[in-house]
Parts: structure tokens; sequence; C-alpha cells
């Protein structure tokens, strides 16, 4: 994964010109501001006037790589300590996360301490549930530098990890003091990172934005084009959801669309040679859901193969749902159920959906059927 | 620990006369309530039009004993799971979260599940910080007890558990959807327990209720006799304090006095033949942080002196304090610590108290001899 060129930073000191100034774009989500633009600035400008006792970055070898370059001039050597953690979901579990707070507390880190998350979803995740749950909570910065990790992770302040194959069954609701967006980061990511972030700009514009889906997804919108107006554009469909139900009690549950099934298939693709991508494994839950959604009558047949169409020329791999009982399984235990029974977002037309939609073990096999078939 | 007789149980289901009804009373604080007197009443009233998909009791080999039986009956057995952990400080840790996390996965918890810790501190400090990590936070109750648990743990959402012998280094802040207090399960607690509850009393009068602490703790109060009115008594204390400060920014560190060396003592005596138990450790803390007000010019000899004495006179063990470097290298790792620099909370008067005290080396190792020689 060699993403983040260091060639392409400008080297600064926290003094910028007005007209750089200019570059920052603002998105507020409930307590704190998301700063799409420049990372050296926006750094700069967050750590201006803060007076933390000591800085931690949470890393994997990749983000020390390639992402860590671009921010340590900004950074105070002095009091900062970098947690290097094993880069890939399968350590996104309970002994990393000791891992990380044996080392903040070697570190001799207070309670006015920040941690800094740079990378993608699983550094932002467990990085962002160890901090909040060190000193029962110290203060922490997002940075993520994956394309999902920038039009998802970002909003919604959900932090967490896995246990027993279960994905972030354990963590907290609860907001960084900022999040730094920098279009810089995707510059060399690979196809299948762009491609895993795509999906929830394609799931954002389904719920709730059909002129994205319409004028550009449709359209066959290259996801290795995506510029800032785009990001800007997906991540405040996220914030406009996540302001009205931050605690996922209602409404926020449509952004699971394509996620009850999406997560399952993930979760038994990492026992395969051939493990999917999270946003991957989305997008065959989004097919099988936007089935799901025509089993129950919410959108019609034509609409149903005409989405279902456009996703599999994104991306489709027909094996990916054959370990039918596994899957089931998996999704008897997903955190949206209540009484064991399985319950999904689906669409009911493009740019709209609805939660709670209580499943049957047939009709969840139908669209396994319905994905292989198409 | 012999505590909570089965014996003084009165079997109810649910309906009470307006005569019992009456005998439970409530302290609101925050979003919940506390309710002291009957637990038969008290959890019953609670469970009744609350529609929880599923139900686990937290429990440790005692209190499954000794306690669970008082509560049983008022719980649907049908959805019921009795999660036991071992007793005691040294199995507080992420290891046995761990457990009781896959406990609830196992048995199908869902977002709509109920936690009820009952037991002491580690049970509660525990039992909540899993409820709250689970799934991001499902509901928990708090059934202390403990005398220690009644009048400290039940007030104020502090969750956590401890990591390499560090005090609830890993938790967060949050608080349960109750607290259900009941006299009857301290009538058999042992003489050690009652003790280290009666620490916690004897604290809340010196920072914050100087009728309390003239008229009867310095008259000698036996703590094996304190009635519900006591009990409110402190715990309102503690209330008062929590809900001008719920995140320990600023007023709420005066809870902390006695804590910063009873917390090191304490750590330090697990590595004995003898450890103590918390409260105990916390009267070694508040002669020693007595001694350091006095040395920071906050009260006069004599006052020091005669509080030091009348402390001493409920609990004293000169080689407490003996192994200084070891209490002083944990003292160095305490959450209340700014730039690696102690901290404590000291009385500055009967009844009155002051944070973010700076302590250096020395003061500290002179508290220390102050109570050997004591």
């Amino acid at each position: 994964m060699g993403q983040c060129q260091t060639n392409v930073l400008r080297k600064t000191k926290g003094i910028f010109s007005n007209e750089t100034q200019a570059a920052l774009q603002t998105i507020n989500c409930q307590d704190y501001a998301i700063h799409i633009g420049s990372i050296e600035q926006s750094l700069a400008n967050f750590l201006q006037g803060r007076d933390y006792s000591s800085v931690a970055v949470v890393v994997d070898e990749n983000t020390r790589r390639h992402c860590l370059p671009l921010i340590l001039d900004v950074l105070d050597s002095k009091h900062l300590t970098i947690v290097e953690v094993p880069a890939g979901e399968s350590f996104k579990n309970i002994e990393t996360c000791t891992l990380i707070w044996k080392k903040l507390l070697m570190a001799g880190f207070d309670r006015n301490s920040l941690v800094v998350n740079l990378g993608g979803g699983v550094i932002g995740d467990m990085g962002g549930f160890c901090a909040s749950s060190y000193m029962r909570g110290i203060d922490f910065l997002q940075i993520p530098t994956t394309l999902l990790a920038q039009v998802d992770a970002s909003v919604g302040g959900k932090l967490g990890v896995d246990l027993e194959m279960v994905k972030n069954i354990v963590g907290v609701f609860n907001n960084p003091k900022a999040v730094l967006v920098d279009p810089k980061f995707l510059k060399t990511l690979n196809s299948r990172e762009v491609l895993s972030g795509y999906a929830e700009i394609v799931k954002h514009a389904l719920i709730a934005d059909s002129v994205m889906w319409n004028k550009s997804i449709l359209l066959g919108l290259d996801p290795h084009k995506i510029d800032s107006d785009q990001l800007r554009r997906s991540i405040q469909v996220k914030r406009n959801i996540v302001e009205q139900d931050p605690f996922e009690k209602g409404l926020r549950k449509i952004l699971n669309f394509g996620h009850t099934v999406g997560h399952a298939v993930e979760t038994v693709s990492w026992n395969t040679d051939n493990p999917l991508f999270h946003g991957e494994a989305i997008f065959v839950g989004m097919i099988c859901e936007t089935y799901l959604a025509y089993a129950k009558n919410l959108i019609s047949k034509d609409l149903c193969d005409a989405v279902c169409r456009a996703l599999k020329g994104i991306f489709y791999r027909k094996d990916s749902v054959s370990r039918t009982e596994e899957i089931f399984q998996i999704m008897l235990k997903d955190k949206k159920n209540r009484r064991q029974e399985i319950r999904a977002a689906l669409i009911n037309g493009i740019g709209s959906a609805k939660y709670d939609v209580i499943l049957t073990r047939e009709e969840v096999s139908e669209s396994f059927q319905y994905y292989k078939k198409l």
C-alpha cells in the first residue's frame, strides 16, 4: 500500500499566507470540526494555543512510512511518542488496545495529553477507543488517510474494536477534538483502497443524495478522480444524518445500508485466501440489500435491477456469498438486531431509505441467489 | 466474606403495599436516581414497564451465593444470564472484561439488553465499563453490596479497570440507569469491609461536612451502626460535588483527598503478605495528606494533629508506608498528575478542601515519617 507520497509535501511551520489559509474548508459536526485541505496547515492551526503535555501518534507500518513524515515537522518532538501497531483489521482487537494503553502509560501520558490517529479506519476506530478510555478519556485527533476513513469514519464518533470475529463489538461513542482531511493522502492509494472508500460515497448517494447518484455515479464517475467538492458533499450527507441521531436510535441506522450483509460477507472472507476489503464487501452487501428492498416491496424490480447492474459494474465477485451458512450466523450477531431478529436498513427509492426492516433467513438466501445470477 | 444473609429476605413479587413503597428514599443525581431501601421493591419498580430483551447479572463467587438469591425472584429467568467473575481487585482487569464481553456475545445480548452489577466496587466499576463499551454502550444497573460501593461508587459514573498495577487507568465516565442501595446487603459484611466503606464516609465529612465530622465521627460513631440517614447524608455529599463537576475538571478532584497517597499505598500492599483493603489504605492516605495540608500551610499543626489522632483511632498500620520508593513511583503515574508533577487534593479546614496542590518528593517523604511516628 504505497500511499501518501512525501514528495508532494511543502514544508511549512505554523505560519501560512492568507492564500493557503483560504484553501481549508470546514464542516461543523456536533461539537467538533472537519477541516478539509492542507494537513500541515490544519494541524498547525489545531495545535496553536493548545498546551498538551504530550502527544502520541498512532500509526501502522504503512502510515509510519508514508504519512508520518508529512506531519512530523508540525509536532513538537520533545513530547512526542510514536505508537506503531500492526497493520490490518485482524489486529483491531482488545490485545492491540492493551499494547496502546501500556505504551501511553509507560510514556507517562496524563489527562492533558493528545492522541493523534494517523491512518485508515482501523487506526481511527481503535486509537479513538483507546484515547476515549485511557484515564476515562483524553483528547484525540483523527487524521484519516484512506478514502474510506475520510468519507465514513471521519464523521460520527463510532469507535471500537472487534471480538470473536464480530466487528466493532467493543467500543464507545465519542467525538474527536477535530478531524483533518487532506486529499493528498489519497494520491497513491492503490485501486482496491480507493474502491473501498468509494463504496461509502455510493452508499451516501443511494440513501440520501439522488442527484449524486444520477449525475455522477450512474454516469461512471472515476473513483480515482474524486475531488474535494465531491468529498465534502459525501461527508455532508453523513454529517446531516449523524447530527439528527448521534446515538443510532433511529434515522442513523440508514447508514447501515449494505452493511448487514456486507459486514458478514467481509468477516467470512477473512478466513479465505482472498479476503475482501471493507468497501468491496459493502458493494456485495448493497446488491443483496437492494434485492431485499425489492423482496420487501420497497422498490420495483426494474429499479432493483438497474441499481444492481450499476453496482455490479463497479465491483463484483461471485464467490463472495457462497458460504451462506457462515454469513448467516454472523448476521445473527449483528449489533443492529433486536431479540435475535436480523434487522437491516434498505433503500425505498434512490436517495431514500428505511431502517429496522426485519429479514428472514429465506429472504437473505434469495438475495444471495440473486447476487450469484446477476 | 459472609455478606448478604438470605434469611433476612422477605420474598415478594413486584407488588408492594403502600407502607413498603414509602420506605424507599430517592436521591436524584444527574440523569439517574439512587433508590435507598428494599432491593426487591426498587428492582421490581425499575423493571416495571421496561422491556429488556435479556438481562445479565454480573457477580463474583461471594455475591452469587449471598446476594443473588435476594433478587432472583424479581428477574425473569427466561432471558437471564449469570456472569460470574473471580472475586477481588486483582481480577479487575481487561482480561476479565474480555470474559464478560464474550459471555454477553455468546448469550446473544443486543443493544436492548441490561447488565446488572451485583457486588462491591470491583464488580460495579468493571461491569459498568463492560456494559458501557459493549456494542458502544448498553443499559446497566448498579446494585452495590458493600458499604464502600454504596457511599462511593454509587455516585459519579466513574467506571474502569486496572492495568499494569495502575488503578482504573482504562475506563470511561458513564451513568447507570439507576443505583439501588439496600442496607440489608451490609448486615453480615465483616469488620474490614465495613471499615473500608467507613473511610469514604469520614472523607466526605472532612472535605465537605464539618457537622458530620464534629457531631458523629469525632464522637466515635460505630461504623457497624451506620443507619440509612447517615448513608443518605454521605451519598448526598458526593452527589452535590459530582453534579457541579461531572468530568473531574475541577471541584470533583477534592474527592481524591486521601487517595493520592492512599491509592499508591494500596497498590504496593498487593505485593505483600498482608494487602490492605481500599478503605484501610485511604485511612493511611488521609493521615499523610492531612500532614501534607499542614506542610503546605493549609491547616495549623494543632488541627493536623487532632485530625490525625482521630483517624489513627479508627485505623493504623505502621508498616503501610515503609516501601517509600515503590509508593512514590506509583504516585508519579496517578491520573490526577499533570506534566509528571504529583497533584493532590488537601483539606484546608474541617469540611473544606483544595485541589491541584503540587507535592514534592520531600514533602511526601516527610508525611510518611509523620505517619510512622504518630
